[in-house]
């Protein structure tokens, strides 16, 4: 059974009842109104050793990863993320590494941008085979305003923050590291400690968003069935980071890492163009113009040629992990 | 380092910080409140094969229990479980597996007393070595009301809902269990499908609750430690099913499944004396009265005769995961 399957199969079985369920599964997060003035979004995000970081990893960033990719879900639906549970199964328990790790969780906590902390309040430990972390992370939004997969019209512009592909080119460069590369090295970096975004930006100016996290034109046909439109992308507009220009070997190379490398952990939004401007100020970073929704289905990859790139793309889920 | 050190290294270094966190880690669930008039309970366990449950436990059975162990804790703060996400591990996916998993995630909520339904609103799947189910579920609790662990004061009667120890007894049977046990054996059911509570019936009436996951001493301290206070527990007075006593090769046997046993999924409760009817009448179950609290710190436990037992009974974490 691939997961898409599994998941499509929980969505109908899964059907919310309760009238206070804005929106459960299928997007970022769910939308929960415990009272008539309050929405609040929440997503969980499990990290298995050897699968979503490798067995070499440290603590610390381990920690700062498992924390990181459940913020980036709250901020892709524009709230600001407050609470955190973490349950840790694990083989063993060294205090040395279990303070590292809660070093790791505090400070991807702190690095989220926005003016209150964000508190961790409960969680599980046990013993297991494997290391392995579930965060379910609990965040605020503006009633009704959340920013879901499914709001994307045509015309409206496609935008990606910061760069695409630094952390699939720092898996790549993984095991021949310097020591303490996720200090030093630029792409190593993104790759255990994601940059993270102020989703409250993206509210009334953002029509659809996601955080990119299984490949850039993965995640966008997310976006474009959620919405039933079309898009086209200009490949080589992609924003790359100048370390990863020097660490790819071809252009080839380049081109995969940054359109379907994954575990960028940047937004993909799509938005009037009127709003680009507004938004690019409100998130206080780069914010690239790659594409525009179209009311034709279908996912169209150009070079600065013009171009159609083939479309060897996957088109639906980009990583299955039962594939 | 031992499962209760790290939980307390978290609970001090990750001390709560937002004003709308009114408990952290420490209770059987968090509380928040996204608003002033809202309070929620947020809880999350995991459950990891051939350690919380047998490698030949059925899909459905997995399922269940992985979401009933969570409702018991929103349960046991006085709540009424709203939403849940469910993250799933596994070597591989089958369908028919999945389905059944499934079936039991939702016979759980059904099962669970109390007029409005359950969603599961969000959740995971990936690939890992083990199985390994994470569930976090919230609730709603009047603001102000949860029922804490620290609330019980001398004088107090200790009661338990539903009967102690059928789940010990379950789990040492297992391996000669009939086929379809879980349905026709009392025991094997109680192991796989704890008995749900309404936990809303414990407002304005319980001092103190927990549920009794550890097992029965071992929960009841974490009540005496946070309450600081002692208790006297009469253990031939604990409730127990007839099919727990034909089950018992002899009477120590029968008082260690009761007392120390776990995976009960009862409710351990603290209410004055004038409480006590009314709770089994909210309650709509058993509601056996055990012990009572006392100021002189400690745990005694007594016999028909009012003989002390020798209390090598956990003083602390009942359950280990890294002992």
């Amino acid at each position: 059974m691939r997961e898409f399957e599994l998941i499509d199969v929980l969505r109908t079985r899964l059907a919310a009842r309760r009238d206070d369920t804005r929106l459960g599964i299928g997007d970022d997060t769910a939308i929960l109104a415990p009272s008539p003035q309050t929405e609040l979004l929440v997503t969980t995000d499990t990290l298995i050793i050897d699968r979503h970081f490798p067995g070499d990893t440290t603590a610390f960033d381990i920690g700062y990863k498992a924390v990181a990719v459940n913020l980036s879900d709250i901020a892709a639906m524009g709230g600001a993320p407050a609470w955190l549970t973490i349950s840790l199964a694990a083989p063993a328990l060294e205090p040395d590494w279990a303070d590292a790790f809660v070093d790791g969780l505090q400070a991807a906590c702190a690095a989220y941008p926005g003016p209150d902390p964000i508190d961790i309040v409960g969680g599980d430990t046990t013993r297991a085979d494997q290391l392995m972390i579930t965060v379910t992370a609990i965040g605020h939004v503006a009633s009704g305003r959340a920013i879901r997969r499914s709001g994307a019209r045509a015309g409206d512009l496609i935008a990606v923050t910061g760069t695409l592909g630094d952390a699939a080119a720092g898996l790549a460069r993984w095991p021949q590291r310097e020591p303490c590369a996720s200090e030093t090295d630029p792409l190593i970096r993104r790759l255990v400690r994601p940059d993270l975004r102020d989703g409250r930006a993206l509210i009334g100016r953002a029509s659809a968003a996601l955080d990119v996290s299984d490949g850039f034109l993965a995640d966008l046909a997310h976006i474009l069935t959620a919405s039933n439109v079309g898009a086209r992308v200009a490949v080589d507009d992609l924003p790359g980071a100048h370390a990863l220009a020097a660490a790819a070997p071809d252009l080839a190379t380049f081109r995969r890492w940054q359109a379907t490398g994954g575990d960028d952990y940047e937004l993909c939004l799509t938005a009037p163009a009127a709003q680009i401007g507004p938004l690019r100020e409100a998130l206080g970073c780069p914010l690239t113009v790659v594409g525009e929704i179209t009311a034709e289905l279908g996912l169209m990859c150009l070079d600065r040629h013009g171009q159609c790139l083939a479309a060897d793309m996957p088109t639906r889920a980009g990583w299955d992990h039962f594939a």
